[in-house]
Order: C-alpha cells, then sequence, then structure tokens
C-alpha cells in the first residue's frame, strides 16, 4: 500500500503515554498533525472537530497537511503507534443498496417470492444500527450468544464488506440536507458482522437487532472526498427513475474495487460501482423527512455484492450449502480464529486502507 | 402536580445568559443542584456526568437535594428557567412489549395471520431509532414528508405513548449487564411520533427509518428509580416461561397510569402495569450479545396499550376507520396544530412530569 501525497487519510493515534491525537497517513508513517500544523482542533481525541469545520476548512487541512508531509517532519513510523476509533460515531445507519445482495438474499429467505420487496427500487431501504459498539478495525470480534431460537453461540457469523461515509456538516431538525459534498467529509471502510441465525429469528416485523449490534468494525484511515476525486463514477441506471429528491446531481458512484481475505486468501472482490443506489441518495433519503445530521454521522451503503462477487459468507456459500475452499480446510460460517481483513482500492491506485478483525471463542 | 420531596426528578435547566446546568424539580420550582450542592457534575450541560457516577452517587445525590430542597434556597421558579434535553443520548432503542399494542398492529395489517409473529413471546422485540432526533418536551413537531408511496406530507401522523429508561452505568464490550438498577438511572416519558404511511411502505425487511426518524420526544424530568420504590410491581405472567437469561430476578414492572391527552382531552389511560416484557427484561435482553452500553442510552418500551386503553392514534381509531370523538370535531390522526401531551402518575401520586409537542405543518 503506498499512501502517496494523492492519498492523505485521516485518523487518530496516540504513541505510549501520550494523549490521542489527530493524523495523516504517509506512506507507513504518520504524519502528527497536532505538532506541524499546531491547533486544538488536530489535538482532539477523535476527527470530529475536524468534521466539524466544513469543505473549506477539510480542504485548506489536506493543502496544508500535503505540504506539511513533504518536508519530512513530524512523521512517526506506523509501528510506533497505536490507532483508535477516528471518529465519534453519533448515529449510525446502514443501507441495503447493492441490487445483487437483496436480490440473493430474497432468494434464499423467499425462494416462493420475488426476490426483491416492492419497495426497493423506489427508495434506499436502511435502519439505524448501534452507534456505540462501531469499533476501530484491529479489535477483537467475540462471537456473540443469542436465541436463534435455542439459546447458544452464533453459527452462523458472517461479514458484510460495505462502505461507510461520515458526516461532518450536521443540518438542523426539519431541515434537508444539501449537496452531498457539503456535507459528507470521507469514506471508510466498514464490516457489520452478521449473526444470521439471531437475525432471521429476530427481526420480523422492526428489523435487525442483537443479531447486529454486537459489534460493527470500521477502518482506522478515514478517506477524504477529495482524494476520490478521480474514482467518481456515473451511478447505476436505475429503473423505474427515483422521485425527484432521490435524483443524482452529481456522479456519485464510485469506482471502488473490495478485496475480501478470510485468514489471508481472497474470496472475493466486488465492486462498489455496481451499487444500485449512490451515496448521494442515501444522504438524500436519510433526510427528506427533516431528520437532522450531525457531526459523526455515519451511513454505510450495505453489503457490497457484485455478480459472482458477494460481499457476505451467506451468498457466497448460498446459506452455507456450498462452502467455500480455502488451503486444506472450507468454510461456510466464521469459526472462532478466523481473520477476515476487507480492503480496497480505486482504479487509480488510492488505497482505503483495511478493515480487519478476528473471531474470538463466546464466552 | 405536586413534585414533592418524594418525588425530586432531575432535569436540565437554564436562565437567560446562563449556562445549562443541573436542576432537581421541587412543586413549581427547580433547584439549582450546582449552586445548593457545588461540583462540576452539576454544572454540566446533561445529566450524562451524574450518569455516569452510579447508584451510590445517584443515592448520595438524591438524599443531599432533599436536605437542600428542604431548607428553601436555590430554588427558582419554573416560569423562570428553560428547560432543555436533560439526556445526551448515546444509542437510542424501542422496544414493542405490549401483548395489546403488538396483537392490534398485526390484526389491522396481517388480517389474515395469528396477530402475533412466532418470536413475539420469547423476547422483547426491539431496534435502533435515532438518537439525534430524540428531542425535550414542548419542542415543536415538524410534519414529516416521505414516500407514502406518493411523495407528500404523512397523512397518517401518529403517536406512541412510551415509558422510557435512562441509563447511567456503562458495560464493557462482550459483557453483560448485571441488575438492572446497577445501570439504569430513571425512567422518562417518551413519545415515539410516527408517520405510519411511510412506515408501512418503507419497513419492509429492515423496520422502521424514516417513519420514526424525524423526531421522538421526551419529558424535561428523570425519575429517579428510587422515587418509584412503591410503584414497583411483578411483571405480567408470561407463557411461555422466558428462557434462563430473561427470568425476572426482581419486581421491575411499575404501576404507572398514563394520560394522553389531544388537545387538552384525555383520550387513552393505558397502564405500564400491563406490559408484557419488563424493562429488566429489556436490559437483559439487549445485552446479551455483548452489546455494550454507554452512558446515556435511552431504551423505551415501545407504545403502552392496555385492554381498551391503547396509546397510540392508529388503534384508537382502529387505523382511521373510527374516529375518536373530541369537542365540536373527530380525529383519526394528527392534524396540523394538534397538540398531544402525555403524563403518568403513580398510584401513590409521585408524578412522571410530561412530555408534549404540537404539531406545524409540513414545509
Amino acid at each position: 500500500m503506498s499512501f502517496g501525497l494523492d492519498n492523505l487519510p485521516y485518523g487518530v493515534f496516540s504513541r505510549p503515554g501520550e494523549p490521542r491525537r489527530v493524523g495523516v497517513r504517509v506512506g507507513d508513517q504518520v504524519l502528527d498533525l497536532a505538532a506541524a500544523l499546531g491547533g486544538d482542533v488536530y489535538a482532539a481525541p477523535s476527527l470530529n472537530p475536524l468534521l466539524a469545520l466544513g469543505r473549506a476548512a477539510w480542504q485548506e487541512t489536506r493543502a496544508r497537511a500535503r505540504e506539511a508531509a513533504a518536508t519530512g517532519d513530524h512523521l512517526i513510523p506506523l509501528a510506533e503507534v497505536t490507532l483508535h476509533l477516528p471518529v465519534e460515531v453519533a448515529d449510525y445507519v446502514d443501507f441495503y443498496a447493492s441490487l445483487e445482495h437483496a436480490s440473493n438474499l430474497g432468494r434464499m429467505f423467499r425462494p416462493d417470492d420475488e426476490p426483491l420487496k416492492q419497495n426497493w427500487r423506489h427508495l434506499p431501504v436502511g435502519y439505524h444500527g448501534r452507534a456505540g459498539t462501531v469499533v476501530v478495525s484491529g479489535t477483537p470480534i467475540r462471537r456473540p450468544c443469542g436465541q436463534r431460537p435455542s439459546f447458544g453461540p452464533s453459527q452462523k457469523l458472517d461479514i458484510e464488506a460495505e462502505v461507510g461515509f461520515v458526516v461532518g456538516v450536521p443540518t438542523r431538525l426539519g431541515e434537508r440536507a444539501g449537496a452531498f459534498e457539503d456535507h459528507v467529509f470521507g469514506v471508510a471502510l466498514v464490516n457489520d458482522w452478521s449473526a444470521r441465525d439471531i437475525q432471521a429469528w429476530e427481526y420480523v416485523p422492526l428489523g435487525p437487532f442483537l443479531g447486529k449490534s454486537f459489534a460493527t468494525s470500521m477502518s482506522a484511515w478515514i478517506t477524504p472526498l477529495d482524494a476520490l476525486e478521480e474514482a467518481r463514477v456515473e451511478g447505476r441506471s436505475q429503473e423505474p427513475e427515483p422521485l425527484t429528491y432521490l435524483r443524482r446531481q452529481a456522479p456519485w458512484g464510485l469506482d471502488l474495487t473490495l478485496h475480501v481475505e478470510l485468514n489471508g486468501e481472497t474470496v472475493s472482490t466486488p465492486s462498489f460501482r455496481d451499487m444500485y443506489w449512490t451515496p448521494d441518495q442515501m444522504l438524500a433519503h436519510m433526510t427528506v423527512n427533516g431528520a437532522s445530521l450531525r457531526t459523526g454521522d455515519l451511513f454505510a451503503s450495505g453489503t457490497v455484492s457484485s455478480p459472482g462477487q458477494p460481499g457476505s459468507l451467506i451468498e457466497l456459500t448460498w446459506n452455507g450449502a456450498e462452502p467455500v475452499k480455502l488451503p486444506g480446510e472450507t468454510r461456510t460460517f466464521l469459526e472462532d480464529g478466523d481473520t477476515v481483513t476487507i480492503t480496497a482500492w480505486t482504479s487509480h491506485g488510492i488505497s482505503l486502507g483495511e478493515v480487519s478483525g478476528r473471531i474470538l471463542p463466546a464466552t
């Protein structure tokens, strides 16, 4: 991974005995932004104060960080720092924006019915997840217990490879969001761990709850939108045409390829380019009812599945019926000790870092 | 409303030109806790620092507040203060714990099916709501727009009369909550405003989203559990017997009667005593998968409906088919300018204050 001067993602780091502060990744080093640029905003234990400043300040910070990085000063080897959750997450919303993912799950769970529910092509279906259990990449994931419907450790522990969007500029209650780039600071990789057996029993009629709330992992590095300019693409064509408030004003599809690795083996490479609903549409939908945004809100795309390249094991193994082959073994769902790492790259070579987690046995 | 020395609920207030701080309601006055007791905890703009201290500190604060209130010093007339959102809400979870409410909605929406889904008697069904749009009682509520499925202002704007529980003491990720009274600080009244037409179109398969996320109102006063000792009752009998982790360890049913007023007329008086799932069971369920609690988490009961006394208009009017009579007019769902006020009392005369809101027209 290069992380050159055209990338410069933001994170929060600390050195032993020192407080958390904001850094920018440059190659395998961290630019200490508080030391390089000065100011309370960068000495904060999360990106939230920077997020709240808005687009002009984000662009100025990025220009100054690039200059500072070029000097070679205030750079600390990654090996010497601990990375922390970069954002104090306000509300966490998860969408369901992949046509392939929604269709696959529909086919599996409602084989006698249309795979897509009637509303799916009319709005980006979404729900609120648990903000308090969003953890930084590298945090071990404890296998959850629950009703499956008999009580015990989940036997269908799964991943969801997703792309997340971090909100900087808030709105007031009753107000709709403006342009995507005026509110959204940047992009994270997200793994929305899912206990499929718990979820299947509990989710009717109010949606997923404990099957998801035990943990959601996000990457330590947030890639600013400005680093992704060259990756912007038109969104996938939509039929029927969305209502006025959902119409795209600018291309906010992103040409990103995700790499899902299970114990070091790549098992799928879905493309974010194939998503049916684009993130600008998600933002417009989320606020059309007047719901306000807060600095630190995180909304994620839902599982990114492309034709033949699904972003979850339930799809990859067709609910366990077709195990995936790994060297010397197979997998249906996750076993204790398994490590899942999701990376993503633009076709121009910008890395979105990684989101990784290892499964601990249930207690 | 008396608000005597046996009650003493907590809130956050300010006087013009002065910062927000913690107060305790005494009759029609506010005891300025920062002035009376000193300390940064009470000078805070939310109850969260006090919430984080835990039960021993809550009890000590209550004893000192009672002594201070008896002196008559540091009391400010309610008319001179503004009341604010008392809690910085971390995650907001809403349950669906009334047998009558869940059965009524099942009968209305799935007339050919069993009213209750198969899971309902096995676990307290719940979901995450939007924490960022929880507002204090008195905040005007803007009628939301959305897909119904045609786009426009909601034509089925409804209330949900609920009882909410405020978490003080957090847990670590992977850990289950301990005893109810060791985590939960106190009780609020909640109105979970609901746009039934938006909700009905969007909620399959991931649950309510924009039909609820535009606003949730909570009372300005949080009644500490210690003020409700005499109201504690055994919970309603449950069949089948819940799994071990859901078994009640102590009586945390509450003998509270809610009064739902629409434009000053009482339209329903449901009892919290009739709830099928008790709040200790909700807490145990919410954390059985290892999901952590944070200080400021709010979980609400879902609509409190008793036999013949529903806590929502959709039940009271049977989805609009049987309008409710008010002096000189009728209502099916809420009209612009309507005011809904929910109050609650224990049978021993402890008031839980009120949660109130007036509907503004859509923009």
